[in-house]
């Protein structure tokens, strides 16, 4: 039996000022793609690519209601008006669709299906592409650490139990891709981080007391990031 | 016939100074490896990599003698004993080894091939995994650009037929992984720069032009990087 790979467009993108990795990813036969937690500051780069490579955009995935960056879903829909931006149902924000935890969404030949996540915020969502072999975990899971369960209705109990009884039972192979990394490192392996994840591969109880004791400063962009990502991206100036 | 894919291991690491793509590349069955373009300044974060892992660090590739950061080869071999640096017999510079454009070299299960692409140095060279389909192609071919050509023995006759007449005829769907981005862009594909590379997909002519005509800065580091460089990294600092 022969193992034919349906072939797909793929690229990882990084903003700098936040750390942010974008993923646009696209049907190499049909054109049609996706971009994940698109950055409102690299709308320009990401939309060159998407117009180089002549791709019709469906849909804008938010993995989360961002707290540290301002999404671009709002300003893409300007330039690709058939592009849905996509959101949890469990986040409390708007989006023009809602994503289905028991329904794969198709991308021409590429199907993405969706974990519900909640731990760092409660509409976290794990995306997972068997074409790709790869999980895109937003915040929840990042490379040998995790988001942070500190505010916007994060839990270290429901982040621990995400990460290890759902994103954890994936392929030991398949690709990590975070939302974030801070030090030069671009993906990871299911297999590795069940196995070096610092974090991780602790108790419950450890995890929880690690988790409280972070002491981490307040995200900068929070109090401009979070009211406009509850909308889509869509800055309301008179809030400021 | 059913295609069996030899279990990889692949890490591509950020060096945010000089914006350098790092690789760490193993078999995961043997734990081999290589590194691929180490940077002296991210050492500590490399070699906590390859502990992690378990990987018998076997050779340490640098792409050609770079003039924009000191390679991390010299230390790197101070902490993996066994480690070899290699580098082209092109290149005028020194190494443990230098590599063979006639010879795969065997790391575990896995195979790198060599193509001698000069132009932006004399010894430039793209390194090729059929196994990983890819090729990692140094300061030669980078995403939608390409590197300098007016230093350092630098050609733009030559970049240019390295490029067209070697690395563009790898297969199409090959990922392109270079030396730089400045833009936040990862990696590529061979299809993706024969179409859309804007300088390489002029005539040769019109490609020596804009070459001619970039009015780039002085390297930062390069009367630091190159000395130490052509030694393997190693500091002389009698010199400075």
């Amino acid at each position: 039996m022969s193992i034919v790979r349906k072939p797909f467009i793929f690229r990882q993108f990084y903003e700098s000022m936040t750390s942010t990795y974008t993923y646009l990813i696209g049907c190499e036969k049909t054109r049609q793609a996706i971009i994940i937690d698109p950055v409102l500051e690299t709308v320009d780069r990401d939309s060159k690519y998407i117009r180089e490579m002549d791709l019709n955009l469906l849909y804008g995935i938010n993995t989360h209601v961002h707290a540290d960056h301002i999404t671009g879903t709002s300003e893409l829909r300007k330039l690709f008006p058939k592009m849905k931006s996509v959101l949890s149902p469990y986040s409390g924000g708007s989006a023009d669709m809602f994503l289905d935890y028991d329904q794969p969404l198709k991308v021409g030949d590429l199907t993405f299906s969706f974990l519900s996540t909640p731990g760092h915020t409660n509409g976290c969502t794990t995306i997972v592409s068997d074409d790709l072999e790869a999980c895109f975990t937003g915040d929840t899971l990042l490379i040998r650490g995790c988001g942070r369960t500190d505010f916007q209705g994060g839990s270290a109990e429901k982040l621990y139990r995400s990460i290890t009884e759902k994103i954890f039972k994936l392929p030991d192979h398949y690709k990590v891709y975070p939302g974030h990394d801070y030090n030069g490192v671009h993906n990871s392996t299911i297999k590795e981080e069940k196995l070096f994840n610092p974090r991780l591969t602790r108790s419950l109880e450890q995890f929880i007391e690690i988790m409280n004791n972070l002491h981490l400063d307040h995200p900068k962009q929070i109090d401009r990031a979070v009211p406009a990502n509850l909308k889509d991206g869509i800055i309301d100036n008179n809030r400021s």
